[in-house]
């Protein structure tokens, strides 16, 4: 059977790692790069790795040692990097024909870059071939970690009912902002009501993922999005309230229903991350809640409960998605699978077998 | 100097001990009795109550006998008790001639009791005379320890240009259930996306404090009150995110004016328990947080921050106040103090000095 | 492949949960009967049962029947019963022929009731056949949550060098206590310094699991134990500090190089649950940590670290288990597994392979 | 009423904040001279500090302009510095004359630098003149954090039985770290079981402060300390497991009366700081605890309970002190005022009434 040998940017990071772990024992995709810093380059993985996920680093990877420039001699790449290297490093890799899966917010908004899930908008990653006069290779990004789950709770709702007005709570946690990130002395019983830049990226991201793919790029889906984001002391999940207004009056029983009714598009049925049930639907008043709900379908499916009217606007739920998966190294590895599919010289690269089953 | 003597009822509990520590060293009142469950009953206050308080039982109190009966003969009771309690031993004090202030949810809601914060709403108290037909006495009450910090926020925006419609996410702290309210392993680095009950306790009170008082009662202001209650791992204090729209379009710069130029009324400027500055305006951007802001004004000053446009509605501000003072016994103790000026018996018992000082 | 039929006592609570999950796909037993109290018993486990798993309940024993009388009719039964009612529970199945293993402290000390951990006395359950004469069934019991994970870290240092004394402070996680347990007010961003009853089951239980077998019962091992149990704001997971003293001086070294070279013996080895490695040794010097060490061998492993001389006693050493599954269910089913290969009866039910296979 | 003109040195980092909120009101000292890094020198202290303290920056130091240069004209300095600015810049500053009270280690093991806490071991200040050979100022420095709590709580056992061999388990708070310190992802809901160097320099400091001024400088107290440093996840207050033996076997009983009859010296007890009741002995079984027990005193009173006999030594019990207070700012302004009266310089400078009062 053949792997697509890949590469992993940003190794040694909170995302990096989880990366790491879940392309370890990828049925598509082989590590076979670890890029990390420049304190890292040049050690084994396993020595370097200021590891914090439970169990131990893979031993495929322990043994790689860290490099300090992103290979140009494979044929797909995830990146982990923050938003300022990758502003520099990908497009590097663009250029050397490598087929980029980022992460970051550097290249989210740029014109010809796919921005997708693949269970919401897989016919963006189209756009890909739009980069074809700036470079021989692709970007194609996956949201932040909030919106990641928000776009796929309020997809099926778009679908139905046209959402136009939304407002939004984020109850973010800890791994959320990297490490060393926040300082215990903030967080600790404590509530933070204000995250750097992320009120705008989500309103943004939102309207370009629920937005018509055009020809001359991503038409915005125009909603207006009011965010309130604040951190919790949580280790991992963020949790949203969501206020959701639509073209029509939609009443608790009608969202209900779409969402129950929806379904994952085929192209997305078919990729090995894609979990069985993308939204699980919770019916107790208490649901969702980090401590229980974020394992389901390996922290890739995004948990929906407390369906009910909104006095303000139409209808209030509560999302929950698992950060650093279903918003983070999942949703990028789950990305690459669709671009695996879809982009001709990664799916050549693949056992033809894959092409052809529903994962 | 002539002191008002008063009951403490529930005075074992959360709220209870709230009570004990702020009214001990009251200037115009002085407990004389403490009542709790039949299990304190009989005992000293100081060797039954499991006391949860920074610093130790106030002595003046320790050496109290607990009651299992409300007390008849004192002018003045405090109701901490559970709202099913409160329903049947408040309106007994009542029947007694005791003026009974109740931080229950019992009779909030009844016609002719009133909801007070004074800042906001002190001639709701006029209701009280409407109990005369019932019995001699009177009940008066203090709002939900979300709706106090909240009405309080709202109150100078909704006097200045008519609010509308709300939509808010409130994130409470432990202490907001009592104890032993909620185990460990439920909040201990998790959110709850439901308290029972709370979504239309607010939506319900922050309607009658913000309405008109009129011959029948009070009118409901008729806002549209959207709620997401959820609870997270603070210890004291609830925070809240707020997506207002008025009448007329408005903007942050309009609505930071309104909360900077809003003074409270002179009625509640002579109370003790008011702070100088009842609402705090912070202009950093990470601010308020429960951890740093919540002794402001010993507890009773609302935090007010990020005040900023809504792409919804028209302003998004977060509100923090704390919940077992601001939003249970200091707002008591409060009203407690207005009713004190404004009850012709209680007055008669204060020092005349009192009655004509701004405190 | 034949499978023993088993029943869970107290399968709604915290361990009973645990118990449930891990039974359910326990390749020699098979969960028939749920037996739960007064108010879950009549529904359907799946509908009653407070589920604080993640992951749903498995679907086998979601649609099992909670009962309230203890079966007599199943060979083998799990008791996670609170201890006054496995006082009163167990001898009721024992004498039914029932082979029961408990969670319970209720009989752990009992003369002829074999305190047990597969890796460290399996001997001892040669003591079952003393009750004989009481009951035609046994009770086996495995050691409190602390001790668990304690004996297992200090049995190779007892067997080499013999333990005469020991220091331990444990830091206790809230899971510890069960559901509902510690209030939350009690334990966030707090240090409870007591644990009712635990400091004295720890030493008595440490004396037997590492005592001898002789004719009359178990013969203490002598060892002098000083312990601090406290309570912290972690969810799963004990840690315990120890200082140790031996027989002779004994250096950080030697003990390193004899917990290295223990091996679990061979009737313990060919236990489903017993892992592969039952004590991991951990280098760096920040570890073991409950966030990342408590997954290892599926919950089963123990975690040994900072294994330094001490200056009062002979060496220093961290330890952490997780008391769920090492200290509670997984050491319950751990000890069944060795008395369905000892006992005779549950024997003859298992498929004679299990019985001479190194699991 | 005169006051000494004192500087602060690391004015804008957790301890400096302290001691700023501290020596703003203090009656015998006047803070004239804020030190802090590059960064923030040339800028408001009340401009320029990440202010994370309940309450306000104190208005009379919020305008004072932040200086990067140590001020040499004060006669007293507090430098709450970290360990390797300290250790450059205290010498320059006991060049220049200044008495420099110092919380950081750098100093604390020399042989003429005072370490003192003035209920210990106020006579150790008298190492001061033996500077006079080095720089016409001084250095006199306060314990670390857990040192100074437990030392306190120890002394007056080894005054009336001799102190041979403690082990102690510690549970630091976050705040112990400073700021930014420990990262949440470290600490929410886990256990570090290790604290760079902490574990040495409580033994050598333990043994400085109850060992006996000699014509030489310190003869150390000679007792074997074995200690386990851990951190939890609380804010602040360090809690302290102890296991202590001595001389001959003392009992429970012995120890607690020799806890309570405990009386501070003459000379500790005129000082402002100096509480009260500098050790409280708590009778319930579950105390202290960070949440309850930290504000005794003004957090300078050290928490000691659960007295208990130990198996393994002698007795067992629990210590609680503040970190920041007892631990840091606090201990550093007790020790100024200590030098303040004996400091011939000082003491000059003070209103000749304090030197006779007994505070």
């Amino acid at each position: 059977m053949n792997r697509i040998p890949v590469a992993i940017l940003g190794a040694t990071g909170t995302v990096g790692q989880v990366l790491a772990v879940r392309l370890a024992e990828h049925p598509w995709f082989v590590p076979v790069a670890l890029v990390g810093g420049s304190r890292s380059a040049g050690h084994r993985y396993g020595d370097i790795v200021r590891w914090r996920q439970a169990g131990p680093v893979p031993p495929s990877l322990a043994q790689l040692v860290v490099q300090d420039m992103a290979p140009r001699d494979v044929p797909l790449a995830f990146s982990a990097l923050s938003r300022d290297v990758a502003a520099g490093v990908e497009p590097v890799l663009a250029r050397a024909g490598v087929v980029t899966i980022s992460n970051a917010s550097a290249h989210r908004m740029d014109n010809d870059v796919p921005l997708v899930i693949p269970e919401v908008n897989a016919d963006h990653l189209a756009l890909m071939h739009q980069q074809a006069g700036r470079w021989p290779g692709i970007i194609a990004t996956n949201p932040n970690c909030v919106t990641a789950a928000l776009a796929l709770a309020l997809a099926p709702l778009h679908r139905a009912f046209g959402l136009e007005r939304v407002v939004i709570t984020t109850l973010q946690a800890a791994s959320g902002a990297g490490y060393p990130g926040v300082p215990s002395l903030d967080l600790l019983g404590n509530v933070l009501p204000f995250i750097e830049g992320e009120e705008e990226k989500i309103s943004r991201e939102l309207n370009r993922l629920l937005g018509t793919l055009s020809s001359g790029g991503v038409e915005p889906a125009g909603i207006r999005v009011g965010v309130h984001a604040t951190r919790v002391p949580t280790v991992d999940g963020h949790v949203m309230t969501v206020s959701a207004g639509f073209q029509r009056r939609v009443t608790a029983t009608e969202a209900g229903e779409a969402l129950r009714r929806w379904r994952p598009p085929a192209e997305a049925r078919r990729l090995p991350s894609t979990p069985i049930e993308p939204l699980a639907l919770h019916d107790q008043s208490d649901r969702p809640q980090p401590r229980l709900d974020l394992s389901l379908g390996n922290g890739m499916t995004v948990s929906v409960g407390r369906i009910r009217e909104c006095p303000v606007l139409d209808v209030r739920l509560v999302v929950l998605g698992h950060n650093l998966v279903r918003g983070a190294a999942g949703a990028a590895i789950q990305l690459g699978e669709l671009a695996a599919l879809q982009h001709p010289e990664l799916a050549a690269l693949l056992d033809v077998r894959h092409r052809w089953t529903d994962g």
